[in-house]
């Protein structure tokens, strides 16, 4: 089995990669060969045994996509995106990577022909969603997004889903919920505080709080957004119907939440390492994004997000710190 | 004021050119210039007193989009389209005119800057929905279009709103609902019955009825298509807000409410030229279609639909038959 990975330099990219190295394979089938492509250069997961080939491309320049598809994989994860905060400032920039950049991949996938239709897993966001929201979001809420990098996502999703209907492709976009704890630096993604507020005190250093308590965020770890990704890419045309793009389950709580469990696994000297700096338009911006997802398709079709925000808080410590922090 | 209609030469376009000739205004305007643009050559309206150009253009090749924008019209009507059939026959096609087509003169209008932001009204459809259905379909309802056509009228929808919300341009889109009863001769278009039966025997003719008579649909007749983009021309940013895709209001009955509609106005002599003639495909084709829409949103924007179908077939006597027909 083939399998290609765009955007494969990226945080999800990366873990992705090393995780299908470590399973060996996908769907049951080995995986005998690997393409990573990104535009600063991907790096070869270690211990893979079969072939790899880590590219730097610019996937929405002319033949790019089309060199991809030629290598026929098999299943395709395409993280590939300019994210929120570039798309916004660079509009240019966010529909050449994300809109133009997908639709070349997906039209490489068609014009291959010859009975090629490989399997196409599309990251989107829950960015596709603009307020004002319901209580909790529906399967069958409408995708009115509030920024060019949702709009973006939204427009991929409803092009996967025609490719996925005319035969083209065997689609699915799934929706990942805020990614928590990002491992890294603090960015300065409006979102970012979401991770800070518990990497940076386990690792000893001081994390700022731009927000009210009470707000509410939907979470996963990263281990479970790749989970999300490998578990999409085994489900069938059939499993799926014609609705293939989903939201995902995710851990719902608040910040004052996320705060207790972080005080409830790493003690309250680490819980005190949080400073409240109240920000009014970061306030504002994380007015906007949706909370809650009432994510009945996926749950039933066997997504299975953490059960608390304190096994995100473990997943994070395992995975990132090797079992230890600073107490 | 600059009027620019696209897809002029098509039964809507000739209809809102006519109308607007007639009004002599829009949103309280004179009317001062009028450029119609079409693949067939379009008619200029009769009686017209200001500049009209009437051009044929094959709107996404380059340079024709940015010709079009610049003479700055103050208003854009956008409604050329390649129609459903073809566009799922002919996938280049419609992905070309009715998706790049779109995408050129949004970014023709973007790109002339200088200040530049015309209303922009894209016509949409109920296509952009896809079953299976709610017993009425709300203004929050997602949609997951199940045609190529109807993927390429929600991807217009989502990047007007994103031109809209960037300030490049005051956008509105209006899902124009079933029309009916379409004037000219009978199409192969799987809902042409619906005007058929209503057109054919008040000119005399036989009409077959392809379906069972409890199939429910939503309609509006030319005339009101015509109000429903001219009122949407005259609502502003505030009124609107960020949801600037709208399904419209209709008049929503059976089949055998339509023929008892015709039979009231017309008789039963009239009505008796319908003949029964059940094509199973037909069928299956429009139980995939939308039936009933709860579009609040709409109304409360003061756009109104027709109070019953017997409104219907009098506006359709009135502008096309001159008040009389075969009895």
């Amino acid at each position: 089995m083939h399998i290609l990975i765009t955007g494969a330099a990226g945080m999800i990219g990366r873990k992705l990669a090393e995780r299908l190295v470590r399973d060996g394979g996908l769907n049951g089938k080995p995986i005998g060969r690997l393409t990573l492509t990104d535009i600063a250069p991907p790096q070869a997961p270690t211990g893979f045994r079969g072939q790899v080939e880590a590219r730097t491309d610019d996937l929405p320049a002319p033949g790019v996509a089309q060199s991809l598809a030629r290598g026929r994989p098999d299943a395709i994860f395409h993280l590939a995106a300019v994210v929120s905060g570039e798309a916004e400032t660079d509009f240019d920039k966010g529909y050449r990577v994300n809109l133009d950049g997908t639709r070349a991949l997906l039209e490489a996938v068609r014009r291959t022909g010859d009975g090629y239709r490989p399997k196409f897993v599309f990251t989107s966001s829950i960015a596709v969603y603009g307020a004002p929201f319901p209580h909790a979001i529906p399967d069958d809420f409408h995708l009115t997004p509030l920024t060019s990098y949702g709009t973006q996502k939204a427009v991929c999703e409803l092009l996967l889903a025609d490719y996925h209907r005319r035969g083209f492709l065997d689609g699915i976009g799934i929706r990942l919920p805020a990614i928590c704890v990002r491992p890294g630096k603090p960015n300065k993604a409006a979102s970012g505080f979401f991770s800070n507020i518990i990497r940076e005190p386990l690792a000893g250093q001081q994390a700022v709080l731009p927000v009210r308590e009470d707000v509410l965020h939907t979470h996963a770890s990263p281990r479970t957004a790749i989970n999300f990704l490998i578990h999409g890419a085994g489900l069938s045309r059939e499993q799926l119907g014609a609705r293939i793009n989903l939201a995902m389950p995710g851990v719902c709580c608040t910040v004052s939440e996320q705060i207790a469990a972080l005080r409830r696994i790493a003690g309250e000297r680490v819980a005190g390492r949080i400073r409240r700096e109240p920000d009014a338009l970061v306030d504002r911006i994380v007015s906007g994004w949706p909370t809650r997802f009432d994510a009945r398709r996926a749950l039933a079709l066997g997504f299975r997000p953490e059960t608390s925000f304190e096994d995100i808080i473990r997943i994070h410590i395992e995975d990132e710190l090797g079992g230890r922090f600073v107490q």
